[in-house]
């Protein structure tokens, strides 16, 4: 494991890897599922002038152009038409919402598993393709705060299913930091969301003297904010902590009533996943409630596995607003992970639970038959393709990693060997079945 | 169906379109790991170099460049270290096996569904971005000739597990051809077999006049080129034919004995999917044996969905060569079909199976319990953001197509209800079940 990728930044797995990474996406697409979210996928393209609509962006954006076009390389960035990778999936399914509305029944609830693109320099935990795993529910017009708490319930199911160390949500609410910013009279709230962001980059100090000297806030002030985001709890009494720092204002009483509910269900349905953190910032300007960003314990250093939030005007289409709030899992970050440091593997290599053995070259025909009796009953079987000697042929499954090798004789009885025991049975090809364990590629924690 | 894409050849699907895609990815997984294929992901990008490793191509391809690297556009074609978009998962497969070698077990079977790009003109069956489902099996050094007649039956199964009109796998040998061709004294093989693939567009005469002009032929040489490419028999019966034009070479003989092994074993296997079609010739240069393509029958004019043959070296390290033999579905092309005819759907258009309703917007968190419950016995369900009146409830559940609305009245006591028939019965969360048909998205043909 831990091979280098010939490519830097371009991540690929071994067959044995990519088990473990299907076993997460097949996870993950269960539990949405499970929770009424639709598949969908949006193209991996977008115009530039879609992708940097959201004003300046701070992803590095590749752009295309056909190699046998003669003009292509006239147009690249000046063109807004010209087209790009997407560099997340939330443009995209902001674009997909506008242009499908009349399409979709609103609240939407859908999950989008695909990749992604950045130019960025390659590093643990950041590659520069890697797959995303997002739920958004949308609203037409309005969507019930409801579905916030519902959000992070569902992330907190689908990431408890995955072979991970145990994880945090850490939430908190931008209505809540602005508000109370607003109450210290700190009216430049994106500037103080910035500063506060870097707290765990530069520490306390150097934040409130930020504070103070870009923004203009006093000590005290500076001081005020340090408090609030200083508050970590794991239960709603957060709170009364933050009532404690004596600030009054409406919009902070809005936002620790929506905090409260999210960590109220959590501590009931998730016990233990969820933390109220009111330093969580989130870079992205367009996050307007609840914000969250998730770690995994142990691996703080590896950054947010999980991040998202509520958006009240993500997309538009006129005076149409379409509000939402949504979670993106960072898959590649997740499974990049688990591989370095062999945190669950698969039980076997290939899907493959039996080889059939050739007596002679004139049986494959008759092989082929066993193997169809067997994988009409979902047993994933493949059939020698030379009559090599007995022990080349179980050698060769072996190699392969394969558990179970059928043999028939020129009577035509049937015997299956589980080659890691030794063990050989007679079998016949309409009922022989492998225990449960062996019957498809299980991936477990190793731990 | 049948909207149109908002970027020309980059066709995006509705949730319940995507519920058709999903199930045709999914069965042709479940089938490609029955006969024991791996799955394996490559990266989207390759290396300009590599991408053109086989000489000139004829596919357009897409470049990559940062946008924000000032840089960037100086580069492009002319630097082999550039990146692009790979065109196919041929290609990069062959540069997989290559760099994973010491890491594989041969003969390595995989299969591969990804996006692939082409900067071509977009037409109805032609998108510029489209996903390809791959299978190939790759020797070391050698691979038995018993793959080329496996590879052909999995496909048929995968195929005829589709919710797709019947097709046909149109196989010839390039071993027969480029044989039969040098048996008539016609030695620029690979000119014959350009002008034979021409044959479908231009007609017979047209070809005769290429073979005559172009590449020196003699009339009877021409006729009898003709004579082959017109052979077609659904049994083993063109053996005979072929040796009755009267022609005698080794390699003639060997592909005549190599094709007649697939088709003998696709008439008892795959009975009426495969035809020995002695016209097909497959443009690519790097074929060596079994050369495949399969026509939807009614759906002639589509093109090929399933295209490939065998390759004794696409990949090779040094003196090592790693021979394969391979098919690739065109799962856009099939996709856009079905949808634009409508030739299949999904029996409903979300995953849900199941809306709880609220009687009061107090009862949200036992609402969660029921729904917990019933996801815990694999029922998708989703619960109601607002106490609106059950008539409200039961509209939003039709309208997201929800088969079943859950109520639980103050009591305690639940009932459910199809909102198909109107049939409400008392329900436990703990054991009541959806009829087998409902408790998942069937995707089934319409006709």
């Amino acid at each position: 494991m831990a091979r280098n990728a010939s490519l830097s930044g371009f991540p690929e797995w071994l067959p044995e890897e990519r088990l473990v990474e299907l076993h997460v996406l097949d996870t993950l697409r269960r539990v949405f599922e499970l929770h009424g979210f639709s598949s969908i996928e949006t193209r991996a393209v977008e115009t530039v002038g879609q992708l940097l609509r959201k004003g300046e962006i701070d992803k590095e954006v590749y752009g295309l152009s056909r190699l046998q076009d003669d003009e292509g390389d006239a147009k690249g960035k000046a063109d807004p038409q010209a087209l790009a990778l997407h560099f997340d999936l939330t443009v995209p399914f902001a674009r997909y919402v506008v242009e499908n509305a009349g399409h979709l029944a609103f609240p939407f609830r859908r999950y989008q598993i695909q990749k992604v693109w950045r130019g960025e320099r390659p590093q643990e935990g950041r590659a520069r393709e890697f797959t995303q795993a997002d739920i958004d529910v949308v609203g037409d017009g309005g969507l019930p705060f409801r579905y916030d708490v519902e959000i992070a319930l569902v992330i907190a199911e689908a990431l408890s299913a995955l072979p991970i160390p145990d994880f945090r949500l850490r939430i908190n609410n931008r209505k809540l930091a602005e508000g109370f910013y607003r109450g210290i009279g700190l009216d430049d709230t994106a500037g103080v969301l910035r500063s506060i962001d870097k707290l765990e980059k530069i520490g306390a100090d150097k934040v409130a003297g930020l504070l103070q000297s870009e923004l203009g806030a006093t000590e005290e002030q500076a001081r005020k904010a340090l408090q609030l985001a200083g508050i970590r709890t794991e239960d709603t009494s957060f709170v009364a902590q933050v009532k404690a720092l004596g600030v009054s204002n409406e919009l902070l009483d809005e936002g620790l009533s929506e905090l409260e509910q999210v960590i109220e269900a959590a501590v009931q349905r998730a016990p233990g996943k969820v933390v109220a953190d009111l330093s969580i910032a989130r870079g992205l300007d367009y996050y307007t409630g609840t914000v969250v960003e998730t770690v995994l314990v142990g691996h703080e250093q590896l950054g947010s596995i999980c991040s998202g939030g509520r958006y009240d005007a993500l997309a538009s289409k006129g005076n149409r607003k379409f509000p939402g709030v949504g979670l993106s899992i960072g898959v590649t970050r997740l499974v990049s992970r688990i591989l370095s440091q062999d945190l669950a593997k698969a039980s076997r290599s290939v899907p493959t639970a039996v080889l059939v053995a050739l007596s002679h070259d004139d049986s494959w025909g008759a092989a082929q038959d066993v193997a169809a009796q067997l994988r009409s009953r979902g047993i994933a079987t493949e059939v020698a393709a030379k009559a090599d000697k007995f022990g080349k042929q179980i050698k060769f499954a072996d190699r392969r990693g394969i558990p179970f090798v059928w043999f028939t004789d020129d009577d035509g009885a049937h015997q299956v060997k589980d080659i890691r025991t030794g063990e050989q049975v007679p079998a016949e090809p309409g009922t022989w079945a492998p225990p449960a364990a062996d019957l498809s590629v299980q991936v477990s924690t190793t731990a």
